[in-house]
């Protein structure tokens, strides 16, 4: 099935890409594998939540901050790789939740983007992570996320 | 010399990979670089120490972490790869270690895990590194340790 | 233009790359891929600074720390792949930045080391890239940063 068609019975209307935090590129791509910038919770332009993990932010407000990481992450594959459905296997995350030093349950947050990149491309969004807290990250928001992708050619 | 026969040398019989702690894949494949996710220091299925370097963690015991992460991760590739002598290159290690604010010898403790890529691989196990401090990792773990393979075709 | 011409307009000597501090290698080349080891702001072997951002080191410092880890990773892709006209793109960084738990800026301190690489090697030099937060890094360094370069055959 084709991945738009999983995006729109996910309710899930790609945004365009958030504004950039700095001298990069969100997107680059080397032979078939994609590496994007790390991705936060940004919502037209600014973070839908700020915080930390054992602080302010709830495990369930995490995860929701994971999910909307993801779908940055996918706004970008979809604007500068052009079709989504190229995308051949999402293959490694790299996941920092800022938290307290005495939150230690990173990677239930982090499933809640995990989840959404299998509900969007099924098994072969299935990828390596690693789940790392983290004393404070960019702007205080409470989680960001990297992902590198295999295309097609 | 069979990668298994050094394993025998070292007195290091495989356990199988740690469970899965959250929705992700151990190991994934893409050409000739497989990567994994990140591997703490679990036996049977739970951490065998918790805690943070400068504080109840020692320097010693986090090389241990650090070295129980390694087999961790050799657990993986030998399950997923299906034979340890495929592994033409150990690429690159991302370490953490969890550390009070004043701990600064983070490559010390990774050094642990290092030196047995060193001895299980020879000089193809000799990898690009980052050994970084942070707050805390999942579950409370001391270390924990992601890597990058090159395989055969 | 050469590189080596834009390092020298820049007023850059590259100097040998830093002395190692662990049991792995500086440089790790997997097809057209390289991925260098964390480097430090180091200088002549030693720490140019040590501190965290929001305490001891000024954004502007941070800056300057992101720049020499730069540096030290161009010394590193001149000595062991020979010629900096072979890299084709600047792929990847992850960096760090020792912070203080109310200090968010990292993407502003981090912008110091892309920005050199812009200078260096154009837009090919324009590379995805991650900038976290973490409580404390290897010897008290404010900033660590590694590098995934595109090389020639």
């Amino acid at each position: 099935m084709s991945v738009y068609k999983r995006l729109q019975e996910l309710g899930i209307a790609l945004p365009p890409p958030p504004p950039l935090g700095g001298l990069y590129t969100p997107y680059k791509r080397v032979g078939n594998l994609v590496y994007t910038a790390g991705q936060g919770p940004i919502v037209d332009g600014s973070p839908v939540m700020i915080g930390k993990l054992g602080a302010e932010i709830t495990v369930e407000q995490g995860q929701e901050a994971a999910r909307v990481c993801v779908i940055n992450i996918l706004s970008i594959m979809d604007k500068y790789l052009g079709d989504l459905n190229k995308v051949t296997n999402v293959v490694k995350l790299l996941a920092f939740v800022a938290s307290t030093p005495q939150f230690s349950d990173q990677p239930q947050v982090i499933n809640g983007g995990s989840k959404l990149f299998l509900d969007v491309f099924g098994e072969n969004g299935r990828h390596a992570r690693s789940a790392i807290g983290t004393n404070v990250l960019p702007g205080n928001i409470p989680v960001e996320i990297e992902a590198i992708f295999e295309v097609e050619d």
